[in-house]
C-alpha cells in the first residue's frame, strides 16, 4: 500500500542515447532513438540536448534524492515554439517527455522513471520576464524564472507577488503552477492556483495554447487554466502564465500566544479573524513538544513564555497602514483574549528583531527535528474545524500501535494544513525505526485524514510518491474522471507519464 | 456573426410527450418517449415529472423572454439519487437534459432548444442546507438553495457569504457555480469560483461524485471542480457545493469621488489599494453621462457634486475595525487624492443613510437606461490597466460608425468589468436603431474586446447568446481543447447540448 522507500533507481547511463538503444531492445529502437535525437538538435541546436552522463546527472535525481531515474536526453529549449517542436517530435517518435523547472519538487514529479526512454524536458532557459503591469497588478513569467526573481521584480514595481515558500531561492514558476504550490502566505492569498490569471500551454499535441489572459472576470467556456495548474505536467507543458500582484503592505506585526490545546486554538482563530479579517496573513501552531525540541537542540532559542504551555500560536498580521496601527490591534485581540480565558499567556513583537526571532522559532522546528533524527513526515490537510478531533484520534491510534512513538505537529492552522510527523520513542534507533513503522503509520495517519475528510497531500502534489495513496483513497468515480481526462487531452500518454495517476 | 436576436421560437406544446413523439417523427419514437417518462416517473414520483404546458412553460422561457423553447417534460428530482438515476435513464433512451436553477440566467443556458425532445432538470428540490461549520468557514448547501437563503444563513452563524448580485432572492447556487457568477463582491472576495472549495456533481454516466471537501489545501490530482464551475451544466450536473465562508466586516463605509477621466480612475484606484489593501470591496466607475441620465430620468436624485466631472468613482471599504476607523482612511485618502490633483472633488458619507444615497446612484444607472429606451447592452471585461485606451479607442469606432450614438458606461473599474450599453442618438426611435446597428455595434465593441485582449463574456457566461461570438474569437486550440474535455465527460452529448460550444 505504500512506497515511501525509495524505487529501485537505475544507474545513470553513460550515454543516455546508447541506453535509450538498449532499453528499446532492437537496433530499430536504437535508430528511432538516433534520429529522435538528430531531429531535436536540428529543432534547438546541438548544445541544448544533454545526452552525456555528466550533464544529465542533475536532472535525474529529486531533491530530496529518493528517485534516481535514467533518460535518453535532457531537452533545454529556450522558447514555447522549441518547447512545440520537440513536443511534436516526442509525439512522432513516441517519447514520454518529463518537464522539470528547479527540480525542487517534494514528490518526485520531475523525475524521469528508470527505463532511461523517457526524455527530460527542462524548462529553465525560457526565463523571461514578458511584462509588468502595475495599473493591472498582473507579472507575465516564462515557466522558468526563479520564484525569488518574480517576488524581486513585483517589489520594484512596489507590489507584491506573495508566493512564498523555502526554495523560492531555486524553485521556479513553472513548477509551482505544476504543483499549485502552497507556502507561508496562503491563508491571505490563496495557493499558487489563486495567484494565476492566465496560462500559455503546449499541449500534448504540440500547439501552443495562448491563454495569457490578464482578467479579473472571464465566463467563456471551460476552464482550461485551472485544468493544467496541479497537473504537474500530464496534461501539457506550462510555457508562461500571467500572475496576480498585490499592493504591498505597509508594515508586518508578529505575535505569539500560548494557549492549552488545539481546540481553544481553533476558538482563537476565530476571534482574531473577527478582529483582523482579511490583514490575518499568518497564523500557525506549535506543539509544546515542537518547542522542547527546538530549546533541546537549539539552546541559544528561548521558550518563547515563562511556563509550559500546550500550544502556541504564532500570529501575522499585515497591515496596510503602520506598524502601529498593527501593533495596537494585536494588542487590543490579545487582551480581549486573555480576558476570555482562550489565551494563557501573549507577547506582541515589538520590533523586527523581535518578530525574526518568533519566527526563528517556527523555522527551527524540522531542523530540531532533524537534529533528533529521522523521522516520518507527513503533508495533510483537514477541515479547519476538524484538527483538534483529527490530531487527538490520531495521537491515539498511533500510540496504541507503536508505545512511546513522539509526533512533532506543527503548520499552518489557518489553512487546515499540519505537518504531521512522526518521531521514534526516546533512545530507539531511528533507521530501525523508519524500517519497522513506517508503512504502519502513514496507514494510520492517511486512514485519519480520510476518515476526517482531508487530504493526504496539502501542498506537495502526487508526483510518484503518493500515486498508490492517492488511487487507493479516491472513489472510483473521481478516478475514472481523471483518467478520462487524460485521455482526452494526451491520447498517447506522452506527457510525465506515471505520475498524479495510472 | 452575431445572434444577438431571438432564435426562432417555437411555439410551447400542449402536451411535451405527444410533441417529442411528432418531433421524433415515429411511433417508435412515441413509444420511446412514453417508457422514457414512465420511468422518469418511476424514478421520482408522477407528481415530479411535469408535462402538463401549464406545468412546465414557466421552465421554457428564459428570464429576459429571449428564448422560449420547448421540452418533452419538466423532471423536478429531490436527491442527488433522483438526478443520478435520471441521468442513467437519459443515457439510456438518449434523451438530452438542461438542467435549470432559479431561471434567472442571462444567455439562455437554461433553456431547452425548440425540437422538444430535450428535458429540463431542474434542481430546485434539492434545496436543503446541509450542513454550516463557523470554524471551518464554510457551508454545504445543495444546488436548489437560492443565493438569499446561504447569505441569510451565513449571517445566522456569525458570518458573511460574499456572493451578491441583483438576482439573489431567486437565483440558486447551482446556477450560480455553473455560470461562475460575478457580482458586487469580486473585487475583494473573487467570483463564485473562489466562493466553492468542492462539488458534488452527478456526471454524464449518472454516478455522483463526492468532491464535497472542505479544504484550503488539497494537491491530489486534477482540478475537477473548476473544471464543472463555469460549464453551465455541459460536463455534468452539480447537486451540491462547499462553500466558503468570511467574517462579517464590522463596517460599511462609502464614498464618491471625481475625476477628470477614466485614466485618472486607474492611478486613484492604485492610490486607493496602497491605502486600503484588502479591505476596498468595491471601485466602481461612472461616466457623467451615466450620472446626467439618471438626473434626467430621477430628478429627484441629484447631482453629487456642484459641479460636472467627466467620471465619479464610488469606493466601497468593509472595515473589520469600525466605520470612524472605515471614514478616517478614506478621509486621509481622499486629502492626498485631492492634493496630487488626482481627484477633483470628494465626499465620504457620514452614515448609513448617504451611503445608501450614493449606492441608489449607481443602482438607477440601469433604471434610467430602460427609461431612455432600448439599447445594446455589453458585459465584457479587459486588463484594468487597458479600460482608458478601450473606452477611447471603441467610443471613437462607434462614433464613426454611427455618428450620435451615447454611450452609457460604468461598472466595477477594480475588476476590469465594464457595462459598455450604447443608447441610440437623441430623438432617434430604439427599435429602428436596434435593428439596425445591434450587428455592427456588437462587432465593433467584441473586436475592440479582443485587440485588448478582453473577455466578451465577464460574467453572464455564453449559454447559446454568445456561443457564435465565442467560437469566433477563440483560437482553435483552445475549442479543441474544450471539445475534447466535453466529449471525454459526456461521450453522448446529452448535458446541455448546444450551450457553451459547438
Amino acid at each position: 500500500m505504500t512506497q515511501h522507500a525509495s524505487q529501485p533507481a537505475s544507474q545513470s547511463p553513460s550515454n543516455a542515447e546508447s541506453d535509450a538503444g538498449s532499453s528499446a531492445g532492437s537496433s530499430a529502437g536504437s535508430n528511432a532513438s538516433t534520429a529522435f535525437l538528430a531531429a531535436c538538435r536540428d529543432a534547438i541546436g546541438a548544445a541544448h540536448v544533454l545526452t552525456d552522463s555528466h550533464d544529465t546527472a542533475p536532472y535525474l535525481t529529486d531533491w530530496r534524492r529518493r528517485y534516481t531515474g535514467a533518460a535518453r536526453a535532457v531537452l533545454c529549449p529556450s522558447t514555447p515554439a522549441e518547447v512545440a517542436a520537440l513536443v511534436k517530435l516526442a509525439v512522432e517518435y513516441r517519447v514520454a517527455l518529463v518537464p522539470q523547472g528547479g527540480n525542487t519538487g517534494l514528490a518526485g514529479g520531475a523525475t524521469p522513471d528508470a527505463s532511461g526512454a523517457q526524455a527530460v524536458l527542462s524548462l529553465r532557459r525560457l526565463n523571461r520576464v514578458r511584462d509588468i503591469d502595475p495599473h493591472n497588478n498582473t507579472i507575465t513569467v516564462e515557466a522558468g524564472v526563479i520564484l525569488a526573481e518574480v517576488q524581486a521584480r513585483a517589489e520594484d514595481a512596489g507590489r507584491l507577488f506573495p508566493l512564498s515558500l523555502a526554495a523560492e531561492g531555486s524553485c521556479t514558476i513553472g513548477g509551482n503552477l505544476a504543483t499549485n504550490a502552497g507556502g507561508t502566505g496562503v491563508l491571505r492569498y490563496g495557493n499558487t492556483r489563486e495567484l494565476c490569471l492566465g496560462l500559455e500551454v503546449v499541449t500534448a499535441q504540440g500547439e501552443v495554447w495562448d491563454g495569457l489572459r490578464g482578467l479579473r472576470k472571464d465566463n467563456t467556456g471551460y476552464d482550461l487554466r485551472d485544468l493544467f495548474i496541479g497537473a504537474e505536467g500530464t496534461l501539457g507543458i506550462i510555457t508562461a502564465a500571467v500572475l496576480k500582484l498585490h499592493p504591498q503592505p505597509a508594515a508586518r506585526v508578529t505575535a505569539l500566544a500560548a494557549l492549552a490545546s488545539p481546540h481553544a486554538a481553533l476558538d482563537f482563530l476565530a476571534l482574531t479573524q473577527r478582529f483582523a479579517g482579511p490583514l490575518l496573513t499568518g497564523f500557525e501552531l506549535m506543539s509544546d513538544f515542537c518547542l522542547r525540541l527546538v530549546g533541546r537542540h537549539f539552546p541559544q532559542m528561548r521558550y518563547p513564555f515563562a511556563e509550559a504551555h500546550g500550544q502556541v500560536v504564532l500570529l501575522e498580521l499585515s497591515d496596510s497602514e503602520s506598524e502601529e496601527h498593527g501593533r495596537a490591534l494585536f494588542e487590543r485581540l490579545m487582551e480581549t483574549a486573555l480576558e476570555d480565558g482562550l489565551v494563557q499567556d501573549a507577547v506582541v513583537a515589538e520590533n523586527l528583531g523581535q518578530s525574526q526571532a518568533f519566527w526563528n522559532l517556527r523555522e527551527h522546528i524540522p531542523l530540531a527535528q532533524a537534529e533528533e533524527g529521522l523521522n516520518i513526515k507527513h503533508d495533510i490537510a483537514v477541515p479547519i474545524s476538524r484538527i483538534g478531533h483529527f490530531i487527538e484520534a490520531t495521537d491515539a491510534a498511533i500510540a496504541e500501535a507503536v508505545p512511546g512513538a513522539r509526533m512533532v505537529t506543527f503548520g499552518h492552522l489557518g489553512d487546515g494544513n499540519l505537518h504531521y510527523n512522526v518521531q521514534a520513542p526516546e533512545g530507539v534507533d531511528a533507521k530501525a525505526f523508519l524500517a519497522e513503522y513506517q508503512s504502519p503509520i502513514n496507514q494510520i495517519v492517511y486512514d485519519s485524514v480520510h476518515r476526517h475528510r482531508g487530504s493526504i497531500s496539502a501542498e506537495h502534489g502526487l508526483g510518484q510518491l503518493k500515486i498508490d495513496e492517492a488511487m487507493h483513497y479516491k472513489s472510483d468515480v473521481e478516478v475514472q474522471l481523471m483518467r478520462a481526462v487524460k485521455r482526452a487531452l494526451d491520447p498517447l500518454n506522452l506527457m510525465n507519464p506515471g505520475k498524479v495517476l495510472r
